[in-house]
This record gives C-alpha cells, sequence and structure tokens, in this order.
C-alpha cells in the first residue's frame, strides 16, 4: 500500500495546505461519517463534513502535520497548529473507502483550552455560514 | 519492526488490561514527557506519567483498542472506554527510545464532555493520592 498511500498523503496536503476545496469536495465519501472533537454523536454525510473541514481549515494557523502513520486504509495523522494565541495538537483518524474516498474522519484535540477556543471560533463561522 | 511491536503490543496490553502497575513502571523511560489532555505543558520524567497513568487505568470503564497503528517505534492506539455515564474514544500516541522504553506519552480525548469529566475524576482522584 505504500504507492497508493504516498499519492493519496500527498492528494490531502494539497487540500489542507492550498486550501483545495474542489479536491475536498471529490475526496470525502458522500456517506462518510465524521466525528468532531466536541459532540460524541457523528455527523452523516458529506455536506455537513465538507462545512466543517472547509471551515477549520481557515480557523487553524500555521498548521503543520508532523507525524504521519499510514497503515493501508487507516491514517492517524498528528498535527500542530494555532488557536489565537494558544497552540494545540490532534490527530486526525481518517479511513478510505474502496474507492479511495474518505469513509471515516474523527477529528481529536488536546488540550482542553485550545479544543475549547476552537469549539468557540468554529460555532461563530459556522454559525455567519447560516450552518450554526 | 513487525515481530519486535508485536512483543511490544502484547506487553503493554498486559499492563493495560491486567492492570501491571510493576510492567507499567518498567516500561517508561526515565526521562519520559507525557502529555495530557487537559494541559499544553508536558510532565517530565516516570512519576508524574505512572501517577496518571496509573489512575486513568482505573477511572475508565470497559477500555478497549480499536484501531492499532503502530509504525517502528511511533504507535497510535484508538481506544473507547467510559467515565462514568459518558462514552469517550482516544488516541494514545506512543514513541518508543533505542532501549524498547516510551519515551513520549502523547493522550488525546474526544468529545468535549467527556474529556470534563474525566478532568474532573482524575482530578479527584490524584488529589486522594495527595498529587493533586
Amino acid at each position: 500500500m505504500t504507492n497508493i498511500n504516498d499519492a493519496r498523503l500527498a492528494q490531502w496536503h494539497r487540500i489542507v495546505f492550498e486550501r483545495d476545496l474542489s479536491g475536498l469536495n471529490d475526496i470525502l465519501a458522500n456517506d462518510i461519517e465524521f466525528r468532531s472533537p466536541f459532540l460524541w454523536k457523528p455527523y452523516h454525510g458529506c455536506l455537513p463534513a465538507f462545512a466543517i473541514l472547509s471551515t477549520v481549515i481557515d480557523v487553524f494557523q500555521d498548521f503543520t502535520y508532523c507525524r504521519e502513520l499510514t497503515v493501508g486504509d487507516v491514517w492517524a495523522l498528528e498535527f500542530s497548529a494555532r488557536v489565537g494565541q494558544l497552540s494545540v495538537k490532534g490527530i486526525d483518524l481518517i479511513e478510505f473507502d474502496e474507492q479511495n474516498k474518505i469513509r471515516n474522519f474523527e477529528v481529536f484535540i488536546r488540550p482542553a483550552n485550545g479544543l475549547q477556543a476552537l469549539g468557540a471560533e468554529m460555532g461563530r463561522r459556522l454559525a455567519e455560514k447560516g450552518l450554526g
């Protein structure tokens, strides 16, 4: 799986670092389950996943992936970023389906104060888009 | 690295699921950095890491590892558990040193209400041990 993961990871980096929203739309499975760091209940379908991911790309500053564990169709991507004045770390836990689309996306954030700041800013921006 | 990771993972499972505190003590490097889901600042050294890990083993109920990504010396172990009435998911992001000891241990928890409940219970139990 090395080659396919190299290609998929390059594609994912392009989406994140070049804010390629068309590429983001293409890579999300229609029946994706998205699990946010705030709520237990998953979001079903690509519309909420797209809304959240396209928004968080703008909220995070100095976003960098650190250690990237890509084992077949399951990835754990460690990242660091800033939310306002606060530093955060996180994990994107991603699973691909047979069509090379993302079917599961789960986000973990630490520490608690950064998580809280991210939640406040995400709520504000999603509300501005009429998605609160 | 497959065989060494199979052996190390079996050892880690034994520590967690059989509450093998002597094994826990043995596997932590003296200069371990432990990063909790609550605070940005790491804890240095094996004493705080041991105190926190040995306590959280008792706080989590129905603890199960799910997908375990073990790539060389870096592991991302997905888990699920309960804290009181609340369900949580988490990632143990673990790095081994050359002596097969854990030199970095970083814990991510979602969602926010489970993280908060865990923090309250951990604070109570560590204070009981005089470690608050």
